[in-house]
């Protein structure tokens, strides 16, 4: 069973090679703009700086680097489900941060982890421990 | 621009129908199972009672009920990326929740908001922001 992503935009960030991006988000680092495709500019409307977003992209080009997706839960204590590895059966990075600024086609966030022009999939609102 | 996402199993949850779906997640809600395909088991190893996962799962039925993605952002307030709405351009749900059980093919769960056979995308640890 399978189903296809459409990517909404794309990710600029000062890494332009895999080995240049650090192992995780960080809250400190660079700012990175999530630039969104023109026919979806207007969705973004609502959105607030300052406000956490849950942003979801395609770490393939990281994950390409390998033939295909390699079980490693069986050679390892830590599986892949356990691990925030982007060696995965869907190479979907995932990370929650501020907005630190908001532009017309654009979103600015501080300390993505991925490189520059990675595919975007989803950004929404986060929700937190505290909100449940 | 597109890429595949490859289902990693599923998930069990006592709602039939869109209809009987909350609206959200929720910490109290009923148990829920995560099966894994056979395959994809061993990548299971490591993750514990009482964590905390990112489950991310494919809200394409619930999609399904409108023709295609609308945009809504030009028609109100709030656009999509500042909803939860599962009518996005990708409809992947996104919930951070602890595990409340651990089986041989599957994780167990309290609160998700999907229908009974959501495909399971991706689970991974979650990250706090205290964490970052």
């Amino acid at each position: 069973m399978s189903t296809k992503l459409n990517f909404i935009g794309h990710i600029r960030t000062p890494y332009q090679s895999i080995d240049e991006c650090p192992n995780n988000i960080s809250f400190n680092g660079p700012l990175c703009r999530l630039e969104i495709n023109d026919e979806l500019v207007s969705e973004l409307n609502g959105l607030t700086r300052g406000q956490h977003i849950l942003i979801l992209y395609w770490l393939g080009r990281c994950a390409e680097n390998t033939e295909g997706f390699q079980c490693i839960g069986s050679k390892q204590q830590a599986g892949t489900f356990a691990l925030r590895t982007p060696f995965r059966p869907n190479p979907i990075g995932a990370a929650v941060l501020p907005i630190t600024a908001i532009y017309d086609a654009a979103i600015e966030v501080r300390g993505l982890d991925c490189v520059d022009g990675t595919g975007l999939i989803d950004i929404k609102p986060a929700i937190f421990k505290e909100q449940l």
